[in-house]
């Protein structure tokens, strides 16, 4: 991280990135909308009782925190067609929105990660509920159901905003089947990324095909195609390269994902940086250092991944070891061979010149951005 | 169970009901599109990985020993409409059969109900998976993350079949909004159902809510209103009598399901008599015994409701008491009491004679029921 650790040097890239600036200015308009959106649903649910309208409300604090990026692409896939950015394509793209916070959520199940954003888990807060109302229930059992429950309340929401978005039923439709077909890949991608079998048997191509369905398809194809699709862009040649594009910015998403995870600032990130360790994740940085670390290390390795009892002092020795062996360059250097790959498809996708400097530049912000 | 206990009086039962024949025309007649489509899906995510591929067919191995209740509402409520049952109909009611096949295998990980349909449920399955492949990961956590996975699974496909079903496309998207309308409240009454807080503080108000939004809706209104969306029925009169006759159907269906949850057979059932009582649910026969039992009775629910270590004689000891203290007529009766409330729904929702007989025999069956 030697070029890449200073703040100063990131303030410099995000003043000069159209990308950065587009999700921002994506971020403060769909802001209220997004918000007002989860109160009305909250005051509804008040109606049916206290506690599920809790859950609600904390979700929601979560939620609204985020990155705010595939709502962006929405946004971004529809101005593509030639239609400036509106309230309804702002009210679509929270699907894509609340969809990615449900899965947040159930993720931070699945990893047992009690951080997300800065604050504790939904299951964490759910559990300390449990405990404070002297439940019957186990508290660790019902924090889980409890953020079960509200991960599939924002699938269902995620719906509804779409269906009820402002666009003609031909164009809701076609948006809603590109929905369905990514989706389910989204779950196939997360069991496989748990079925963490032995590394020495695995190849590159395998880790890659995690990525694809487990994180890239629905961060950077699905809202795009979304977007594509409400504009009613039907160019084929168009709609091709815009699904190649969000291929590879997703990879290099969840590149970067990996580097974060690993030599990230857990006070930038909002969630720990030994969580991929202790949960045995499969990554190209364990992947690389399997093939071509030494003996003594890739024995280190082994004890640590997959450790419950992983220390802050083990992720610094890995972080080391990934620098000297090579890793962490290899990995970096791959993500930036994806931003390559994206680019190459802009000049298909758009002739606008505003538009593909923002596309251009966003995708160079996903391997930059330290958070 | 005294009048109901014979099969030779179901069978008679089954034999009249044009309801319940109803219901077998439709499972006969969904059963080989229903496969199709997820064999089909199978071999689609084969491609992607022979793992998640695997939770896949598993998922589908229970969710086709359904009773198929919803999807047969579905195309009740098209069949209303003066449309005659269709492969279009068909298809749009898997979607309903998937999403309810979904909630019970997040429900089975919730209610730590082990058996499903007579199969382990899907997290006990995994688990099994994860031991035999020797993962890294706990088995236990490993089984409730793929079953976690397999049901979002369930329901983006859920949303795919609705979507893809070939219907205009104004009235899938009037389908799909009933279908988002619906949903979030399902996760609510989830949640709902989990915080048992103490009977004492509770009213028999508050326990129908929860049966309301866990499952009387779901069950009952959103599958005849989405079939009544499709067959485009816009007369209000109607859809408010459909509403009424499906919220009572469905109170009707959960209170038999607490009747066989506490009385019912496991061999018929499929599922383990002790749950209810080992997770604490707050159904209305203890509410019953709280406020009508003797000081010994409702001592001994208060040491059995929730204990992890309830047994076999425990449940017989309280299913004697709950007829004791009359709590068992007074539910069955209640139960009755909602199937009236549904009947009376009939001459407004339809002048069919056949159509009407099928709906009133429809609701009774739901009492009658064994499994």
């Amino acid at each position: 991280m030697a070029i890449h650790g200073t703040i100063a040097w990131y303030v410099f890239v995000c003043m000069e990135n159209k990308g950065f600036h587009y999700l921002k200015s994506y971020s403060h308009a769909s802001k209220d909308s997004f918000d007002l959106f989860l109160e009305a649903e909250f005051d509804r649910v008040k109606e049916i009782s206290k506690v599920p309208a809790e859950a609600l409300r904390r979700f929601h604090q979560t939620a609204r925190e985020g990155k705010r990026l595939r709502g962006g692409l929405v946004t971004l896939g529809y101005e593509l067609g030639g239609h400036s950015f509106n309230d309804a394509i702002i009210s679509a793209s929270h699907s894509i929105e609340l969809l990615h916070a449900g899965l947040l959520v159930h993720d931070d199940i699945m990893d047992r990660d009690d951080l997300r954003r800065g604050l504790p888990s939904i299951h964490v807060q759910a559990a300390e509920i449990a405990e404070s109302l002297h439940l019957r229930i186990d508290p660790e059992h019902y924090g889980i159901s409890v953020a079960m429950s509200i991960g599939n309340a924002a699938f269902y929401l995620s719906w509804r905003t779409l269906m009820e978005s402002d666009f003609s039923d031909t164009a809701k439709v076609a948006a809603a089947k590109i929905y369905a077909q990514y989706t389910p890949n989204v779950a196939y991608g997360q069991i496989l990324d748990l079925t963490t079998e032995g590394l020495m048997t695995l190849k590159e191509q395998d880790i890659l095909n995690v990525y694809l369905h487990k994180t890239a398809d629905y961060t950077g194809v699905l809202p795009l195609l979304i977007g594509a699709a409400l504009a009613e862009i039907s160019d084929e040649k168009v709609l091709k390269a815009l699904e190649e594009y969000g291929r590879a910015f997703g990879w290099a998403f969840q590149i970067q994902d990996d580097v974060l995870g690993m030599f990230g600032k857990e006070e930038e990130t909002g969630k720990p940086v030994i969580s991929d360790l202790r949960e045995g994740k499969n990554t190209l940085f364990m992947l690389y250092l399997s093939k071509h670390g030494t003996r003594p290390q890739i024995e280190f390795m082994k004890n640590t991944l997959g450790n419950p009892d992983v220390t802050q002092q083990d992720a610094e020795k890995m972080r080391q070891m990934l620098q000297e062996c090579g890793a962490y360059q290899y990995v970096v250097d791959l993500g930036w061979e994806y931003v390559s790959k994206a680019q190459v498809q802009i000049p298909v996708i758009t002739s606008n010149q505003e538009h593909a400097w923002i596309l251009s530049d966003l995708v160079e912000y996903m391997m930059e951005r330290i958070k």
